[in-house]
């Protein structure tokens, strides 16, 4: 375990490691399937959707495309998956209105006591490529105590391109070892370590559901490898 | 008083609108003038600071500068007064430190009652030339509620520049009217309704000192006109 007492902020990945976007979005998906595809399992359109998600950030990370929000992003690929499964005809309101099932994500269950704790003694941020208004309103929603809102839209770029973790560190005015990103996926730690910055895996093993082959340990010496946030929280010395 | 049912978020202005600058700032150079100007007195000191602080914003807004966060500025400006006063080989990491003073400003006695009472229905954020690192360090000290950090470091413009407004309402999703821009200052909120905001005018007659001659009073028809930020919160139905 790295020594923690020259850490100054945790910036936090939040689709999978704060948030269960699978279960999240198969919710508020649920009612639209009913009407418009009712043989349709709600779990696999949400993985349907998430697959478009890297592809399409892909396009704006290679400069192929200039920087546009994740709600942007989200839509037209709800749209894609909409067509792929043969639903048509749905109107811009509905789709709209199912596009916000990503601003209305529940946390893990120890996501929400263990930002209150380590708040207490360092700037918290999400490090996320969702958009601001999408983290605000799933932080209002739940309670997510933010210090501030960083990450793709303030950097106008997605990670893991280099300035998103470099620009961050920039605006906090911090050295790179300073700033420590908490994330439940190796690759995001990966670029951020690329950078200078303290790293801490947290395992999330169902995000992807019961099957999930990918990310179900830490596969670097990450600088803190914990099971949940609660235990990050104790080895940063904030435990209640 | 306008009806209030589509505002969706409150921006604030914050340097003289949620915090007292001028008291602060005198606070936090009174040790440092005490080793290096006994004679000067510290509000005087604050006042001359501040009196840099527009013309050197204006280097930016102009285009004659590209944008560089306030804590620049700050600083470049401190260094100019200290200058002007004769306070000359000071060492950099106690300029550094007398820069910080605008990152440990005490609120008026209304803020943070009336933000959190405000927060329970609204979005808010700072809507200040401040940079996000100097908004997030005066909120963690004394507890400013923010759901978000914006602002001229996100918009990378200074107000009362349009693209700070208009970005703001872009990045909350809003149309123009769902945004209010709170503010003690008549010109920044002229520059908001140019751009189709709701504006609040808060009266903040000493933020100058006992002599302020400026922003006594709302000169235009604002949305909403209040003493403090309770009345605010009461007229926007988010009394306690």
């Amino acid at each position: 375990m790295k020594n923690h007492t020259e850490i100054k902020a945790l910036v936090f990945d939040v689709f999978g490691t704060i948030v269960d976007w699978r279960s999240g979005v198969a919710r508020e998906a649920q009612s639209f399937l009913n009407r418009h595809a009712p043989g349709l399992n709600a779990f696999d359109f949400a993985d349907a959707w998430r697959r478009e998600y890297s592809p399409s950030m892909e396009e704006v990370r290679s400069g192929r495309r200039p920087y546009v929000r994740l709600d942007v992003l989200n839509r037209e690929n709800l749209v894609s998956v909409l067509t792929h499964y043969g639903i048509v005809d749905v109107p811009d309101p509905e789709i709209d209105e199912l596009n916000l099932a990503w601003h209305r994500l529940d946390p893990w269950p120890d996501a929400v006591a263990a930002l209150c704790s380590l708040k207490r003694k360092f700037i918290i941020a999400p490090l996320s490529n969702g958009n601001i208004r999408l983290m605000v309103d799933i932080a209002k929603r739940v309670g997510l105590p933010w210090d501030a809102i960083l990450g793709a839209e303030v950097a106008r770029a997605y990670k893991p391109s280099p300035q998103v973790y470099s620009e961050t560190v920039d605006i906090l005015g911090l050295a790179p070892p300073e700033l420590c990103l908490v994330a439940a996926h190796n690759s995001d730690l990966a670029a951020a370590r690329q950078l200078g910055l303290t790293t801490a895996f947290v395992a999330r093993p169902t995000e992807h559901g019961p099957h999930q082959r990918t990310d179900l340990k830490a596969e670097a010496a990450w600088d803190f490898v914990v099971d949940d946030l609660n235990e990050l929280a104790q080895q940063l010395g904030c435990a209640d």
